[in-house]
């Protein structure tokens, strides 16, 4: 297995990706490898400075590199060097396994879509995220932000794509699909959720749960929860904001430990034919290293043979 | 001045609407008068157990109610006797000023709707809500759930209407309007957003601020927060699942005391033709005290003329 790692990616690049990658290599196998993606100028001191044996990783060579500002379409058409280009290439030959950056969202999305694709029948990949239930455990969140505007084909899709991840990644027993919504009463909603309703309850690819609420993000109420990208966008970054008070606020919680997004390392983009990661731009040495196990875990599980297969018959 | 108040509606009616109504009469002044409606029998044992003069109150006695999981649409037309039927042939008659209900939420605002209407050039009134501010004071959100789906045009007036109120109502000095997006650049967002950017851009009746994310709900950027009542409805409960969580945890903090909603005591529907205030189901003696003294607000400063000029100019 060969998991890639833009080196470039992130606020505390090549820092923070260095020592994440450092940090991962000692929970990999001796025939797991990893492919530090960037200068390796820049490399190459961090590690001596580490005193770690540079020959445990593999290195592609590239000082092009995608600002976090840019402009996504055009940072990828206009910078094949770039570390996030050379990434998805080297993806798409199948040199690589899977790819993870905490750089440019946006340069991931596209770079995804424009080289390995989406799988064929996903009409629309969604971004995954990771929120702690209250009592325990997880739900997958998505669409995270890959799609402001969607129709009701989408979100029975994000259903079907977050319930296999939940199964087989999160090792979630017959995840519930929750639809957020404005109430619980089935005839409740937009004219999106309205008509997405029926669409979740009778797919046999789903353990429909039913509408959920703003309020049952962090509760039992299902295991993943379906949104159009807008609202799961919002959600999201609300939910940080509280997390990040609480820091400020000196409260200590174990539930709003949980919140940490050091801990899940990053979001998948679920539905393209590879394992694509991407990683808060403030990602920490820890958050890139369970990027990286969490792309491990993603190849291991093999979950795009899983998608494809759900997509596919 | 006539302040209506729905005495048969929220969950812990009549005793905690007789107790708010109670508590409120001690700030009223000599001509500003709280009109209790709903079934007088319930109401006169309860003002005999707390020693209270019947006389300050008028009754207008009715026992039909319309129940908090009740159609609303079907409950308004087929209870024309109903606590909340009632109010609002009051308001629209002139014979009180304005009206407060903690019953539900979909016939307050349907009976708004067919009894006092919309101003004269609001397409879609909108419910507000407060959120308290990091650093003090609040924010004004609309909608918070009238409108599932809206145009570019909707949300233009949510941010004329927001101001409005948070100039005249809440004495901010030329707030600023912040639309809800999925990031901060002006060509971010879905398909709604992108359209409405400008439009809130242009208008002369605000001060835009600009777009602003999920995680800008708590700072100090802008004072009056648009989306459409999806998004805000989705928010809201979100928001409010936190400060349960936060008194669940047993974690005081003074910013999270401003979350508690008795404080604000209710949301009024902002774009109708006379004052209108809805008010969370769980309704304590505090909350329906502050949504009496809310509504005396809205009445004094004459904030509905202040609509009405606006959207006639």
């Amino acid at each position: 297995m060969r998991i890639g790692l833009d080196i470039m990616g992130g606020d505390y690049a090549p820092n923070s990706t260095v020592l994440g990658a450092i940090a991962a290599q000692a929970h990999l196998a001796t025939n797991q490898h990893l492919v530090l993606i960037g200068d390796k100028d820049l490399i190459t001191p961090l590690l001596q400075e580490q005193n770690f044996n540079p020959d445990h990783f593999e290195y592609i060579h590239t000082t092009e590199v995608i600002g976090m500002g840019e402009h996504p379409t055009k940072a990828i058409v206009q910078k094949p060097n770039s570390s996030i280009s050379v990434g998805f290439q080297l993806l798409k030959e199948g040199n690589i396994d899977s790819f993870a950056s905490a750089g440019n969202t946006g340069a991931m999305l596209v770079g995804a879509l424009f080289s390995v694709k989406a799988i064929p029948g996903v009409i629309r990949p969604a971004i995954s995220a990771i929120m702690p239930k209250l009592k325990g455990g997880f739900k997958i969140l998505l669409d995270a932000g890959a799609n402001a505007d969607c129709k009701p084909e989408n979100l029975l899709q994000f259903g079907i794509l977050g319930s296999l991840y939940a199964k087989h990644v999160y090792h979630i027993d017959d995840p519930q699909v929750g639809l957020m919504n404005l109430g619980e009463e089935a005839e409740k909603g937009s004219l999106l959720t309205q008509a997405t309703y029926p669409l979740l309850k009778e797919s046999k690819l789903i353990n429909f749960f039913g509408n959920i609420e703003g309020r049952d993000l962090f509760n039992d109420k299902a295991d993943v929860v379906v949104c159009d990208g807008f609202t799961g966008n919002v959600m999201l970054k609300l939910a940080e904001s509280f997390y990040v008070l609480t820091l400020k606020k000196g409260l200590k919680d174990e539930f709003f430990d949980r919140f940490n997004y050091e801990q899940y390392g990053g979001s998948p983009i679920l539905g393209v034919n590879a394992p694509v990661m991407i990683g808060h731009g403030i990602s920490s040495p820890e958050a890139i290293k369970n990027m990286i196990l969490l792309s491990k875990e993603m190849v291991e599980t093999k979950i795009i043979e899983k998608f494809k297969t759900a997509f596919n018959s």
